[in-house]
C-alpha cells in the first residue's frame, strides 16, 4: 500500500523527566509538552518510553497502581483525545495493563484517535521482573503523515528491528526510550545509544525519531541527548542536552526517502540485499 | 565447534595506497608491511580490500591483467609463504581471476598456509560493471587464533553482514576496505564507515578490525581512517589519519568476548534476539 505524504512534517521529540509513583502529574507534563510541541509547528509528536509511569519500580504493587488498558485506560484516552482535538500524531510511551499482565508499550494515536500499539521486544534488565515481553510483532502505522514504525530502547540494540520496520515500509521509526549508560565505558564522546541509531538511519535509509528521558531515578541515570536522524543518517536536530527538559524539532522529507536510499547509480540499500544469503 | 584461544593475539591493520596497474609494486608494498607488522607483534595482520589491483579500473582488461587465482596466483602464493614463514594469520583484500569470471575477494592464510576465502557479496557501484557478485556466503574461517569472519567495505553497509558472522561464532571480523565518501555528506565528525562499525561490533559484541587505504585514484578519494573496534563497540586501536600510510596494532581478549555481550544479569545480546519475530 502506498501511503500519501504531506510535505510539510515536522516532528517534535519531548525531552523530560516522568517521576515514577506520580501518574497523574506525569499525565499533566505530558499535556502540556505536547500543547508546546504543536503549537511550535510539530504534526508528529514523540515522548519517552513509559512516560506516564517513571521506570524503576519498587515492586509489582507501584507499577499496577499506575498501569493501564492500551486503549480505554486514562492515558490511552487523553493522549487519543489531545491527538484529535490538536490535529496530530502523538507516540509515547506508557505502561500498559492487560488483564493481570503489563507491557512496556508504546500508542500510536492521530487526528481520528487511537491507531494502535506495539509493545517492547527486547526486555531491558529488571524489565524482565515486571513485563511480558512483546507479543505484537514489529507492526507499522499508516498515519495521514505517512508510514511509520516504532521501537522502544533496547530495541534499538538489534538492527533486526529498524531492518523489519524498514522492509515493512516505514519511512519514521518513532523511538521512545529511557536510555542508560553501558557497561564498559560509554559517552565517546557520545552514547553508544546515538552511534546505534545514527547507523540504523543509515544502513536503512529512514527517519529515526528518538524521545529520550532525563534525570535519576533510585540510582538510575538516564542519559538524555533526543536525537532525530535522516535518512543518511546524521541528526537533523539535536542531540539535546543530557539533563535539561527540551524539545527538538525537525521537518522531514518523507517523500525523498525512497530516492535517498540510491546511494549510486548502481546502488540501492534495499534492493542490494542478498536475501539469498541471509533472508 | 570451540575453538582454543591464545591470550596473546595482537592484531595489525595496515593502511597505504595501493597503485592501479601497479601490482607487482603493491605485492612488494604488501610483504614489506606485513613483515613490518609481524615484527611490530602482530600475530593476525589485515590489509585494504583490492591490496594487489588497486581500485578505479580504466576497463576490464586493466582488471584482467592484474587478477589471479585464490590460491594459487601470485599474490595468493605470497600471502601463503609469508603466513607460514612468519607464523602469522594474514587476512587481504586481492582481485580473483577465476577462468573468466573475477571477484572481489579476501583471502585468509594461516601458519599452515592457505585457509580459505570470502568474495565480496555487496558490490559497490562500478564494481559491478567488472566483478560478480560473492557466491560462497559468508564464511567463518577456523585460524589458530580463534574463529574468524570476513567483510568487505560495502558489506558493511547491511547489518545482517556482522549479524550471520557472530551467530556463525566469529569473534572477529576482518574488513578489508576501500572506503569512499558517502552522497549526502559524510565527515561529522567521523566517517559514516566508522559509525557503521562501532554499531556492529557493540549490537554483536565482536571485535571488528578495518583496513583502509589511502589517496586518490583517478579522481576517486578514500578515507582512510582505519580503525579497530572493542566488542563495546569503541576503538581499541585508531582511528588512523585520513592520509598517511599508518600500521594500527591492538590487543585482542578473544575469551572475554562471550562475557561481554552479558549487558546485565537479565540480558545477553545474542540470547535476547527475538528470533520468533525476525529469524
Amino acid at each position: 500500500m502506498e501511503t500519501t505524504l504531506r510535505k510539510d512534517v515536522i516532528v517534535a521529540c519531548i525531552q523530560f523527566e516522568p517521576i515514577v509513583g506520580s501518574v497523574a502529574a506525569n499525565r499533566e507534563a505530558m499535556e502540556r509538552q505536547i500543547r508546546a510541541a504543536q503549537a511550535g509547528g510539530a504534526s508528529i509528536v514523540v515522548l519517552p518510553e513509559l512516560a506516564d509511569s517513571g521506570y524503576v519500580f519498587e515492586d509489582e504493587n507501584e507499577l499496577a497502581a499506575q498501569a493501564s488498558p492500551v486503549p480505554g485506560g486514562a492515558t490511552s484516552t487523553l493522549l487519543c483525545n489531545l491527538s484529535r482535538e490538536l490535529n496530530i500524531v502523538v507516540v509515547s510511551g506508557l505502561a500498559e495493563r492487560d488483564g493481570d499482565a503489563f507491557f512496556n508499550t508504546a500508542i500510536v494515536c492521530g487526528p481520528d484517535g487511537f491507531v494502535g500499539k506495539y509493545r517492547k521486544l527486547h526486555l531491558w534488565n529488571e524489565e524482565k521482573r515486571y513485563f511480558r515481553s512483546g507479543d505484537l510483532g514489529l507492526p507499522v502505522f499508516d498515519t495521514p503523515l505517512g508510514r511509520i514504525g516504532v521501537a522502544i530502547c533496547y530495541d534499538g540494540w538489534f538492527p533486526e528491528t529498524f531492518r523489519q520496520l524498514t522492509l515493512n515500509g516505514a519511512l519514521l521509526v518513532c523511538v521512545p526510550t529511557n536510555w542508560v549508560p553501558m557497561p564498559g565505558g560509554d559517552l565517546q564522546p557520545e552514547p553508544m545509544a546515538n552511534v546505534l541509531h545514527k547507523a540504523a538511519a543509515h544502513s536503512n535509509g529512514v527517519y529515526i525519531a528518538c524521545a529520550d528521558r532525563i534525570g535519576t531515578e533510585r540510582g538510575q541515570s538516564f542519559l538524555g541527548r533526543s536525537v532525530i536522524l535522516g535518512p543518511t543518517g546524521w541528526p537533523v536536530a539535536g542531540p539535546a542536552s543530557a539533563d535539561r527538559a527540551e524539545i527538538i524539532f525537525a521537518k522531514l522529507e518523507l517523500g525523498a526517502v525512497a530516492a535517498g536510499r540510491r546511494l549510486s547509480v548502481f546502488n540501492d540499500l534495499i534492493s542490494d540485499r542478498r536475501s539469498d544469503v541471509y533472508g
